[in-house]
């Protein structure tokens, strides 16, 4: 069984997801969200952030990692600082030497629904059938790091 | 005397520079530029940059850092990874206990040249002068490091 860790990025919100998985089948083992404050400076919300992820990876051990991409459309202004925090969860994943896919919102829903155009609800129903879970995990952010985990898998079928 | 080390962020080519200041004058240290290669995956490649600044870091000791914020008009697809270079390098600042400032370009010309506005070549020219160089710092990234550091002076005076 190889251990999975998936992660939505984010400054203030990311979700992470453990799955385990023979390449076939998958066990869901935890899911969760990181915050930092706004009430730090960037450097130290930055430390924050990649000491908290450093904790989960260190609890949870995983051997691989999916991590979205940030898309953004419109407003680079806003996604500077998620992807500066993007750029500290990638380092944490290289320090801790963890084979690190990196994964388009399209591909995920590609990889989870079959369709690269899928409904967040989509995703999130499929999931939640596929981790055998009971309800939808939430919340959405680490819904979609449990994707993550998934399409990792999905990619890497047969290496992981 | 307080050191200064100034920071252009990037991330196929960071420019450094360290000053020394009483709070009223400055004197040159060194100047430098990092690069990292398109040839290593981003998680490893991230990596790299950060224990490539770690490393001036450690040889140099600044107490303080002056860091160019990010400013791209257009093209969001490549300023997310330069973002994700700059939160590493922030991160490497605050794991160091670094006093850290961000300046907008605009900053860093008002307090080099005394002008929002000024040319690059002007803040090259004033870089040279203020620090009694015999030709200006080469790369640019470098001297607009060695203007971020200066802008950082301006920006904390008495409080280095």
């Amino acid at each position: 069984m190889v251990r999975v860790i998936g992660i939505d990025p984010g400054l203030a919100n990311t979700g992470w997801g453990i799955i385990e998985t023979d390449g076939i089948r998958f066990k869901y083992i935890n899911h969760g969200t990181i915050t930092t404050t706004t009430e730090l400076p960037s450097n130290l919300r930055l430390k924050d952030l990649y000491n908290k992820l450093s904790e989960v990876i260190k609890e949870y051990k995983p051997s691989n990692a999916g991590i979205e991409t940030l898309y953004f459309a419109k407003n680079v202004s806003s996604a500077l600082p998620v992807a500066q925090a993007r750029g500290v969860q990638l380092l944490a994943l290289g320090n801790m030497g963890i084979k690190t896919g990196e994964y388009t919102p399209i591909q995920i829903k590609q990889a989870v629904v079959g369709n690269g155009r899928a409904t967040k609800k989509q995703v999130q129903d499929m999931v939640k059938l596929l981790l055998k879970l009971k309800t939808v995990p939430k919340p959405d952010h680490a819904a979609d790091a449990l994707a993550a985990a998934i399409c990792h898998v999905h990619s890497v079928r047969g290496n992981v």
